[in-house]
Order: structure tokens, then C-alpha cells, then sequence
């Protein structure tokens, strides 16, 4: 399998979590966002992804999936061991919805070219655009830490203790949030779960820090 | 079941799409999100949904349903006719990549609260908000369209002749990209799924306007 990806992707950032969970090889194949005004948008990479977003993984036999929940829902029914989902459908649903707080209500709204029309098109200054780009963070995370609270579900991770696509998904918007300066402890069970999801090689590996395009 | 939805709300739309097509009762609540500063923030509905967000799905044992796409999911599994989602795994990446085109791209930026925060904290004039409601929808649709002709997956369908997740996702966008004027008929393929889903009674019984709460 071969992952386009951006170190600091935190889309891309779920896939690779979930490529080292299931312990499946790739190649890495960087797109810088930055670069070239945006290297996701040039040809080369749009005959990979029409839609001009990283990440994309691209299967042995050139199948290219889009969408990195997709993906992932993809890898945990192909690979099924160690599975990413609970065993029951109720159990799945709320660790869908969970997943999806991150994916639909948090990230859309923190992507490079959302900031980027904010910015350039809507004309609002960095400092507005900073607190934009927490107000959805918190919004979030208060959101979903209730939602931990409530369900009781949570143990040493969102489900039970070992990590799925909850934790997949929450690890990398952290990580987000550290770099505007948000202070997770102000989510005591998303801070508990983020340290222990750090602990696990998958999560560390797949870090943008670790990654062979990292600045 | 009982589906704590607002009429134009899409997200609720996909779940009562869902609902009809495999035929399920259940009991719709109102939540207006506009009369009392917005009646899911209210504590009466926070009880039900901490998010505050529509729409919810409670189940007959009171458990509590959040994001559309999950709930979907869920009721696939659960009452599995017909399937809402393809036999392998690979098409079945596809079916959800296209839905999360529609649920991660497109429909978060154009959310009510986001529109909100646009206009009152960033200051947005109505035009240029209303021009940012349409960018997403066209990129997004664009991608949409591109998608469906790459793959050659579509038949009366986004994938084969019976709906799916995507076209439970599609429909409702499309109905807001009317609202805002878009020409759907720029995108096709988009269009003509589009008609084929709405001679479904299923589609035609969940619309806004047939709702008990539409104005």
C-alpha cells in the first residue's frame, strides 16, 4: 500500500495510527501542503485524488480510497485483527459518533484551505482566525468529553481498553489543539486517554514528528 | 425510536431517509434551531443530546444516537434490509468515501452555527457568507461528480441501481444547494441521481416539506 500524506495532516495522522495498529507496511508518499502553492492541488497528485486532499491510500492493486475514515473502516474489515470497532452494533455506534465529532463538527472546519479562504478571501486577521480555529476545537472537546462522562464507556481508552477509531480519531486533533496553545487539561478523561493512547507505539510512530517530511 | 430533527436540517434529512427505507416507525420531535436562540441548546434538549446538535436518535431502551452517519450505520446493522451499504469491503470504502465527501467537506462549513459565527464574530457581510455557503458545495460537488465518473461505479445510483449511504448524504446537500441557487445541472451525474432518488417514496416522505415541523 502506498499513503500520500502530510506530516501534519491530522487526517493523514489517523490513517497512519491505524496502519500501525493493524502492523501493515507503506510507502510514504509526501504532499506538501505548503509547497509549490499547495502540492495537493497540482496534477500529479489529482490523477491520484481528484478531490486534491491527502490523504490518500492507494491499495496493491492501484484501487485509490479517499476519505480517512473510509480508509480506516476499510483496513479494520480487511485486517480485522486488532479490531478498531466493538463487537456490537450499539457499541459501534457510539464509537462512530465519537469518531465522527472529531471528523464532522471539529476538523472540516480547521483545514488548510478552510483557513486559508478565511484568511484570504473573507479578509479576517490571523488573531480572529486563531480563534476560530480553537472555538471549534473547544466547542468540540467539551462536546465530546461530556459525551465520555455520560456514555461511561471509557476505560483506559474512549472504549473499553484498547484503542479504536474513537481514539484514532481524538489523538491527532490533540495534537492540533497543543499547537494553538489550547490546554487539554481542561478535559481531564480526553487528557487521560491522549497520554495513554501516547504510550502505545502505533500512536507514537505515526506522529507527525515521526514522519520522513517532519520540519 | 423516537428522531429529534429540524425540518431543513440535512443531517436530520439523511437519518429520516434511512428510517423510511428500511421502513422503521418512529416519532419525530421538533427541535427548532432557530426560535429561543436555538431550542438545541436548550437544557430540555442538552438532556437528551449534550452536543446540542440534530439530529438525535433515541432508541426504544432510551439510548441515545449522536451523528447522522453513525446512525445510519447503526440501523444498517441492526435491521439489515435492505443493506445500505455494497457486499465487499472495497466497494463498500467507496459508498462511504462519497458520503464523507458530503458530511466532512461540504456540510460542516455550512452548518447554522458556523453560518452564525461567521456572520456575528467574524463580522461576515451577508454576501460574502453567502458566497462561502456556496464555495464549499461547489468544490465539493465538483469532487462528487469527478468521483463518480472515475470510479464508474454509479447505475441509476451513486453506486449500482439501489440507493446507498452516499446518495442518503447526497440528496439532502443537494436540496441546500437549491435553497442557494446552485445549478445542480452543472454537475450531471449529481443531478441525475438526484431524480432517481426522488421518485423513491422514501425520499420524497423524509424531504423538509413533509415534515410535521416544515414552514
Amino acid at each position: 500500500m502506498k499513503l500520500y500524506s502530510y506530516f501534519r495532516s491530522s487526517a493523514s495522522y489517523r490513517v497512519r495510527i491505524a496502519l500501525e495498529l493493524k502492523g501493515l507496511p507503506y510507502d510514504y508518499v509526501p504532499v506538501h501542503l505548503l509547497k509549490d502553492g499547495g502540492q495537493q492541488l497540482l496534477p500529479e497528485f489529482r490523477a491520484v485524488n481528484p478531490d486534491g486532499l491527502v490523504p490518500a491510500l492507494v491499495l496493491d492493486d492501484g484501487q485509490v480510497l479517499q476519505q480517512s475514515v473510509a480508509m480506516i473502516e476499510y483496513l479494520d474489515e480487511v485486517h480485522p485483527e486488532p479490531k478498531l470497532l466493538p463487537g456490537n452494533a450499539l457499541d459501534r455506534a457510539y464509537v462512530r459518533g465519537l469518531a465522527l465529532e472529531v471528523a464532522c463538527e471539529i476538523h472540516p472546519l480547521n483545514n488548510l484551505r478552510v483557513l486559508k479562504y478565511i484568511k484570504r478571501t473573507l479578509g479576517v486577521a490571523d488573531e480572529a482566525k486563531d480563534a476560530w480555529y480553537r472555538h471549534w476545537i473547544e466547542l468540540g472537546f467539551a462536546a465530546f468529553e461530556a459525551n465520555l462522562e455520560r456514555q461511561g464507556k471509557a476505560g483506559r481508552f474512549c472504549f473499553g481498553d484498547t484503542p479504536t477509531l474513537a481514539d484514532i480519531c481524538l489523538v491527532p486533533q490533540v495534537f492540533n489543539a497543543q499547537r494553538f496553545n489550547i490546554d487539554v487539561s481542561r478535559y481531564p478523561t480526553i487528557a487521560r486517554i491522549q497520554e495513554a493512547c501516547m504510550e502505545l507505539p502505533a500512536f507514537r510512530k505515526a506522529q507527525p514528528k515521526e514522519q520522513p517530511d517532519a520540519e
